[in-house]
């Protein structure tokens, strides 16, 4: 298989997930509302990606009471940068040899 | 939703479809096994993939004989070339736009 093609992380293969690990590697720590306005994920979709990442390891759960409401937040783990990291990089290979071919 | 992300294309988010259409943009016109080879993936799941790519009118099949042997080839179409590269611009922007957060 072509190299670049290997390093592709099929954990970070969804638009979801991809959403989700860009926005975790820019803002740190997001709460869930915040991640679901900003991805337009339903409750249930953005649950269940959030849930393969953190059995990844890839990200980490925090549940506090704000008040008396609430709040889940979620901050992607060293783990989780390194190999979303890794992964962005196998894409931009991928692009650079099919913008090599135009 | 960020801007990137909504031009991020569902059809492509596979390793596997992602395999496809770069092999596509770069041999023009690839047989079955080669594609197996070269993506490393069984007959059931390539197929799946090259008939969603085909029903998506990304890439258009040709059946023919070599000798008495059934030979079938892949093209992507105009629509499928301009499709994957606006789904790697999309990519390329996710990654920049990481990049910048570092």
């Amino acid at each position: 298989m072509k190299e670049y093609l290997e390093n592709i992380n099929k954990a970070f293969e969804s638009k979801a997930r991809l959403g989700i690990m860009s926005v975790l590697l820019v803002d740190d720590r997001v709460d869930f509302n915040t991640l679901k306005e900003t991805l337009q994920l339903t409750d249930g979709n953005l649950a269940s990606h959030l849930r393969a990442l953190e059995e990844a390891k890839y990200l980490q759960v925090e549940k506090q009471f704000v008040g008396r409401k609430p709040n889940t937040t979620y901050q992607a783990t060293e783990a989780g940068r390194e190999a979303f990291k890794s992964h962005l990089d196998a894409l931009e290979q991928l692009i650079l040899n099919n913008r090599q071919s135009d």
